[in-house]
């Protein structure tokens, strides 16, 4: 019951900044990127999410900078689902692709919302206890 | 009956590229925070041109880069309405906020889309020219 | 001998994602321009680190994210400096301009790296403490 | 001697606006992330141009935008040289990867500028003519 994806990107010019790395916001997008393989792989996405009746807006985000990355390098992003209870938080690793150099880490955190009340779910909702294998 | 507005923006570090200069594809930004400017000094802004029952997306856009700005610069961005009759052009200057040096410079054509039906409108409806003070 | 800033920003269209929301990434650009204002008041900017001999590159980021923001709400960001001995921790707290409401709060970590050696530090260098004021 | 290539690209949820398609502005990073292909084809990408003694900014850059792409679409992007003799032109044509659908075309025009003089070449150098099989 292990929910993991990786995911391969190539840092574009366009995300490189003055000091001749990726600047540091660029990983929430790669994050993300991540985070959308990982929930289609559950068939928990975006759309399936929004058809289920909550919205999953990000409430915490953590990254760690241990080393940088540079421009045209294949990065891979380990994106695993850590916690589900509660709330939804899943853990991003990112690596060099070819040497597995550990390059910057991180977590997001989401949780539901009642798409038609807007409230806040102090539980993870049915349905994604059920695309996680975890009940019927 | 001119139309024209001038906004000032501070080029913020992220916009930089490894070559010490804004990355060129960032002053679609710089003309839409100018253009957003504009149509709200008519009162057609985007809330505006929703609740008129039509949306304006951008069908064509042209850039030249005669010099490069770098990181806390100070640029002027004056937006003027230089076609309204079958389309909306925008066309933007963008220059050095202190010395007046032309930088940058472009245009946007917008067409209207009814909302309703999706329909491409052929003229600009009625609401933009009496916006414009052209017409009752 | 408190350094703190703020900086107001006004929410742009191209920062609103399909929720009609601020994209959670975004707020990274307004954490920075708030800390390059704050470091412009202490005459330790880019261009002043790059002169003192160091970098200071991010290692450490988070964001919480209580409340979103809209396009064209102006959002006040408090930038203030919370640790400076051994790395310079910046807290940063986003509130609606008008209201004061709390809308998204975080924090950076930067570490002083050796332009020429590529060293890190592992006190910060003796010319952040000067120019905090703390030391001559 | 047709130069060309073809380059995939899942629109991420991050580049989606607020009317549930790609903001028109970021064409401008899959024209760039296509360029980079097509000029690694060539030997003669980001690196290879200033081991030359180069450096090629961008003077001018038009998009038309016939139909818009959604979060998820695969698109491919075409790219090919159309000019080089003195300045370097380059075509992109945007398509649903599925359908071949076209969505979007445009293109960039890039000069040579030396490296230590900084001056505007007004013919493109032997090295870009070489890069192309067109001379020895």
């Amino acid at each position: 019951m292990k929910h993991t994806t990786q995911t391969t990107i190539i840092i574009p010019f366009h995300d490189i900044d003055v000091m001749g790395v990726t600047w540091h916001g660029h990983y929430v997008k790669y994050f993300e990127i991540a985070r959308c393989a990982l929930l289609d792989s559950i068939n928990y996405n975006y759309e399936q999410m929004k058809a289920s009746g909550y919205i999953w807006p990000i409430i915490d985000m953590r990254i760690r900078y241990p080393q940088s990355a540079v421009f045209n390098q294949s990065i891979t992003v380990i994106a695993n689902i850590a916690e589900w209870e509660h709330r939804l938080k899943i853990e991003y690793q990112v690596l060099d692709a070819e040497t597995s150099q550990r390059l910057t880490r991180g977590y997001t955190i989401q949780v539901a919302v009642d798409a038609t009340t807007g409230a806040m779910c102090l539980e993870s909702p049915a349905i994604l206890l059920k695309k996680l294998g975890i009940s019927e």
